[in-house]
């Protein structure tokens, strides 16, 4: 046009409002996450599956234009899924549909057979007396509701997380329990349970929901008849095997000053091509730290990692950790599915409130509200986050979070492509004000528990 | 109370609507669904558990203060699912979850291995050469998408009724197709398909909706690298089985009056236990049967048939019909879940339309508007319909139908109990109405096709 404009000096602000703007029409986030889940599909920790997702990363990461690109592995012992079938032999044939839990033990390969004893919670559980449980198939059911916030996960997740170990010491000889999710599909969901020292492993499994309810229903009506269950579950541990983290960087004009760090983890539960959990947290971090990337050369380097071995233990946080200390201003994860951000948390010192208060301005016209400041973390980043590193949070919306987490459900078509760029967009106005902010992030005390 | 009040003696309408509303409190419907599914569970035709669900068919409807309950049997050829796996080879690895379809061929025990060409509708597979489809795992997708009456499933269903014995003639290898369904979850949708005249059997399967969207993107990021899939499904004919159909009457005042007949079917598919198809309709049909038994003793008998084999193809309806002819005033089922009623269909003589405005009538409080009078048909009861019996049908909202028919997914916490009231609500109107009517319903001519 031939009308002069007068061009305003940009402020920090103003080039993040004006990237994030940008960011609401981002292809960058879906086409990682839609690559990753077709080329690669499930791709459990240190198995050849997360091996070729890392090829995958390296070639992706390094086509975007990011630079240092490169893996650094480490050990880790690794545990996988055999064959799993449940079967109620009496007072009414029919099979039920599960999962083995992470570090499972194995039935006999023909299968054990024993009675079921259910309860209806954990705490139930954990009241009943060991006489009760001992050779038995143990079945911990619990009431498990959507929340925004995903906080039931923490409550009823006892149930996988301790349950197990707990069954083992009363002298159970195996444990199902209610999956830990919010959905109604024959679709169990798994996850990661450690046994507590000293602890025998004994099979430990999820049925499905509808299969936790019908086994509740079984039992009701089975009256004073004994429920028998014929359970097999083959996992094996397969020893110390190789995973690794995919680190990619945009450097800063300043090589010296502390990197921003833009978490996702790359490994995936064995069931699905986790799409949710966690392909769109690599997708929407790799595509806002390019988007600044491809505006100018930031202050800091914004350091984004993928790492591996997440779903299994944290392995790969817990190796950067150590590899790592001293390194960050800020850093930051997405892990909670691809639903929309609607609230920004914080952990960053006095100084860095200046900043704060830009990121929360920049994100408030996308329908996201501050909340926290003394309070923020991640999964792979949590222990750092704990330690005292400064850290920053975009909580994303989980009411379906767990209709879909940890189960054969976590695919491609779940991702609504407008959320998804709505968290680039945050991510990108985040990564751009913190990337370019002269000032000092912490360190923060450590988080008393 | 002590006030006087003047009796208006019950006209079949008045009656019809109290009974109407006393069941919209029903609790029988839900009881004999939760039973049946939970006591019984997957009662595939032909098989023992089938013959369990009989047994249990016998002694429900009994308890419930049926007369002359019976079985009669009938013979029938039987397939059932052995192993199926699916695994994409290359270029990019991964599995893909698959269910046999009803009669498909066998693979070898260590499964094929064979290239993959997908085409997106039926038509294009039609209009493709044979040479491009020879020794090939054929693929079918298609854009089914949810209706309330449930009419796309003529339409893309043929992607299954007929997609494999087109294949078959084609030489390919084998066929895999979308599920005929609307869901967007990792549970294939089974149904049966017939080969036709002369043609071999090949393994035919269908893949769950997210697999098969999965499928369409590994072909399209494969470009021109070959997709080559390994396939195993090893289900087995077992030859002629027993199957039956169990019978309960209401006995009518007039023995020699032509009877309502009020349908379902006890038999499911073999992946879950059948809530939706059809036990609903069993508890439907018996529990409005029951409401105006225990009413009074109706002008006409009313008989409960809870069909045999209908899934694998109608056997236990045409069994039926060859051994009850010229016994039926009115025939009507319930075959289509358990959502509510939203329309009343008729095809009875211009002698009967009084009655079917008054049924009319009664439905109207329960949101049914009046649809066709010159159309109506069922499953079991569809070839009956279809030489001229009269017929009524209660029409049910399918919107959802389709995201759960045929699948792993149709378990009982799909049922709204609500809803399942409202149906058992209008099929006793329409009972009441019909077994009280002294009219002639008809005969009527064939249905020309
Ligand atoms: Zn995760
Ligand atoms: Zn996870
Ligand atoms: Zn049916
Ligand atoms: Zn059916």
């Amino acid at each position: 046009s031939s009308t002069a404009v007068a061009v305003t000096p940009a402020t920090p602000l103003k080039t993040a409002e004006m990237l994030r703007d940008a960011a609401l029409k981002d292809d960058v986030a879906f086409d990682i996450t839609e690559g990753l889940t077709t080329e690669v599909g499930q791709r459990m920790a240190g198995t050849e599956a997360e091996a070729r997702a890392r090829d995958w990363a390296v070639a992706k990461l390094k086509s975007l234009g990011f630079k240092n690109v490169r893996v650094e592995t480490f050990d880790m012992p690794v545990w996988v899924r055999g064959e799993e079938k449940a079967e109620i032999v009496a007072p009414f044939p029919q099979k039920l549909t599960l999962a083995a839990l992470g570090n499972s033990g194995a039935t006999p390969p023909e299968g054990l057979r024993a009675e079921v004893i259910g309860f209806d919670s954990l705490a139930e559980f954990q009241a009943a007396h060991d006489a009760l449980v001992k050779g038995k198939i143990v079945f911990v059911s619990h009431g498990m509701v959507p929340t925004q916030d995903g906080s039931g996960y923490g409550y009823y997740g006892a149930a996988r997380r301790q349950g197990p170990s707990i069954a083992s010491r009363k002298g159970a000889a195996a444990i199902v329990i209610r999956s830990i999710g919010t959905d109604h599909h024959r679709n169990p969901h798994t996850g990661v349970q450690s046994w507590a020292e000293g602890v025998t492993p004994i099979p430990a499994a999820a049925l499905s929901i509808p299969d936790a309810e019908q086994l509740q229903r079984i039992l009701k009506r089975a009256g004073n008849r004994p429920v028998t269950m014929h359970l097999t579950l083959t996992p094996r541990n397969i020893g110390i095997q190789q995973s690794g983290n995919v680190i990619a960087e945009v450097p800063g004009r300043d090589p010296k000053a502390p990197v921003v760090l833009a978490a996702c983890h790359l490994d995936s539960w064995d069931l699905a091509t986790g799409a949710f959990d966690d392909a769109a947290g690599c997708g929407i971090t790799a595509a806002a730290a390019k988007r600044v990337m491809d505006h100018g050369q930031p202050l800091r380097t914004i350091r984004v990692v993928w790492f591996g071995a997440e779903e299994v233990g944290l392995f790969g946080g817990l190796d950067y950790m150590r590899k790592h200390p001293n390194e960050h201003a800020v850093i930051a994860e997405s892990d909670f599915g691809a639903d929309r951000v609607w609230r920004f948390d914080s952990r960053v010192a006095q100084t860095a409130q200046p900043v704060v208060q830009d990121i929360a301005r920049a994100l408030a016209p996308l329908g996201i509200a501050q909340g926290f400041t003394d309070q923020a973390g991640g999964s792979d980043i949590g222990p750092m986050a704990a330690s005292g590193v400064p850290t920053m949070e975009l909580q994303q919306d989980g009411t379906r979070y767990f209709d879909i987490h940890h189960t054969p459900d976590d695919t491609l078509d779940k991702i609504d492509p407008e959320q998804l760029r709505q968290n680039v967009a945050a991510w990108t106005a985040m990564l751009s004000l913190t990337s370019n902010a002269a000032v000092e992030f912490g360190p923060m005390p450590p988080v008393q528990r």
